[in-house]
């Protein structure tokens, strides 16, 4: 088993209390000069290494936050959260932070899971994705008093929690506006049913460029769950219309790779574009819209950081004036399909 | 700020010792009547939820383990170990452990990162990646009796720690003997440098099946550094080889997407492997050797539950015999490049 060097190991060496180890870093005035001594020596025997430990000490904080990690379902739009999660362990990691994983199958799930991690864990704060209307987590954490930020709005009350999100609608917006320049005038949209924030957000975007040009977008507008098998047989009956669309904006690039499959299939000039600029859209040349994941894994950090230091109410970071809230602007990538 | 339920919560409520409040868990026979009482009470009042904290005072372990997650370099490659944090985090969670992340520059900064969260938190144990000749982590740790399982062998003394690896010679040895059943008899090899113990056991496996035909391989062997451009350049100058070959098998997708470039540019019928069966390979029908991540992620947490309960010497886990190692076989998935 481990030699692990702790306070208590200090401690026990020293003979002395773990209290006594804190004040002989902290506050050595107050310790009798036989026992400081002998403290010391222990923690330069041990190689006893105080700088967390005793920040943890002096803070009462783990300095451990803790992310879900999703289950690999869609290996195209999966890599979105590993990204977040790279540079949040990054960004958490500037800032004297450590992430810890879990994982659950539901919100409830979830939930319970909160419940497990806090009573097991001295955790300081989590960071919430996959946010959507309805959700149940945010209001349990809040009402526990449990630092927070989302990754992705609170649909229900954006003004109430602390998030970071980007925004969907400015992405497929600017794809939208990217074709239009191209000279398309029917431009498709291939989307999630309607209903989920992140989904109806995207379609929106892309509703509001198509109407600025004097068009109606009803007509064009597609729900389907997400797929590349989904994407292709929605795309084909787009194709078959007796006016079929030049365009095809997708809210996934997962979509718009079944997409682009029928319409080479169908030796059709159509344009696709993507969502989340994944390695796949770069493997094959897809214009995507790009989040900028880096940013608003940093930007999460910031938050929780200010929840922490400001001692926010309600877990929901009040350092004067309200929770904070990020909304960060995607960017078009713009390649061969459109 | 958060209110936790912790053992010392309980404590603190009741006013008595945190032994007491174990002591009312595990040994209430020896606990006076009104002061079970009490912390009973407490414990209701709080809803503590003893669990998982009281596995830990009883096994004196934090039901924690560490691993590095790499920065986000190459999209395509960087999925392996992504999609082998999946699988470690809900492998780890069904044993009863939580993940915790770190980064780190190079083997120097892990090794002082390791430094720092042992003094820090009570970890149980390190999972290591990216094992290669010369690790100087895995002495570190050993020599510190910390516990640790790598996947990826330890190429140096394979025998000496416990790890969980896959047969990568494996993968290209099932790659090209594929390739040698649809007739081909010219078969490159496109990998890294040699020096690696990753690349050259690749390397090895495409050697020794061409070997098996008869055929020297040293002359279509071709070394560069990963990526696509470098696979495309590779590829493009064996194309024009006097006597070219009619496959390439390459180290990996990101050199296999490249490959694939130079052929079409080309308008060869030259076929193409990779390695890894990334998202990339499945959206572009490339012929890859897949890694079974999830099982080899389980065989690391197995091993680690080995090592912790079994309570092996020099972290090195030695429930019997000596530190146990795990070789799994890896599945061509065949597509149409291949």
């Amino acid at each position: 088993m481990a030699q692990k060097v702790t306070i208590a190991t200090v401690a026990r060496q020293a003979g002395v209390s773990r209290q006594t180890v804190s004040n002989v870093i902290h506050t050595p005035e107050i310790v009798r000069e036989e026992t400081r001594e002998r403290v010391r020596a222990a923690i330069t025997a041990l190689g006893y290494r105080a700088s967390q430990a005793a920040r943890q000490m002096r803070t009462g904080r783990s300095q451990l936050i803790a992310v879900r990690i999703e289950p690999t379902r869609d290996g195209i739009n999966g890599s979105v959260l590993d990204r977040f999660l790279h540079g949040l362990t990054e960004a958490a990691g500037e800032a004297g932070y450590r992430v810890m994983l879990y994982t659950a199958t539901d919100a409830a799930n979830e939930i319970a899971t909160y419940d497990d991690l806090l009573g097991a864990y001295d955790l300081d704060a989590f960071v919430l994705t996959g946010t959507d209307h309805g959700d149940v987590r945010t209001a349990w954490l809040a009402e526990r008093k449990v630092p927070f930020v989302t990754f992705g709005r609170s649909w229900d009350a954006p003004e109430r929690y602390p998030w970071v999100d980007v925004d969907g609608a400015a992405g497929t917006a600017a794809a939208t506006a990217h074709l239009v320049t191209q000279g398309h005038q029917r431009i498709a949209f291939i989307g999630w049913p309607a209903g989920s924030g992140v989904g109806d957000n995207r379609r929106a975007g892309w509703a509001s460029a198509v109407s600025a040009t004097g068009v109606d977008p009803a007509e064009l507008n597609r729900e389907t769950p997400d797929g590349i098998t989904q994407g292709e047989e929605v795309a084909r009956q787009l194709l078959e219309l007796k006016l079929p669309p030049t365009a095809l904006v997708c809210a996934s690039d997962s979509l718009a790779l079944g997409a682009l499959q029928a319409v080479r299939d169908r030796g059709a000039a159509v344009a696709v574009t993507g969502f989340d600029d994944t390695p796949v859209a770069q493997a094959i040349g897809l214009t995507s819209v790009s989040q900028p994941l880096a940013q608003a894994a940093a930007s999460c950090v910031d938050l929780l950081a200010a929840v922490l230091d400001g001692g926010g109410v309600d877990g929901a970071g009040d350092p004067g004036g309200g929770p904070a809230q990020v909304l960060l602007t995607p960017s078009l990538v713009v390649r061969q399909s459109g």
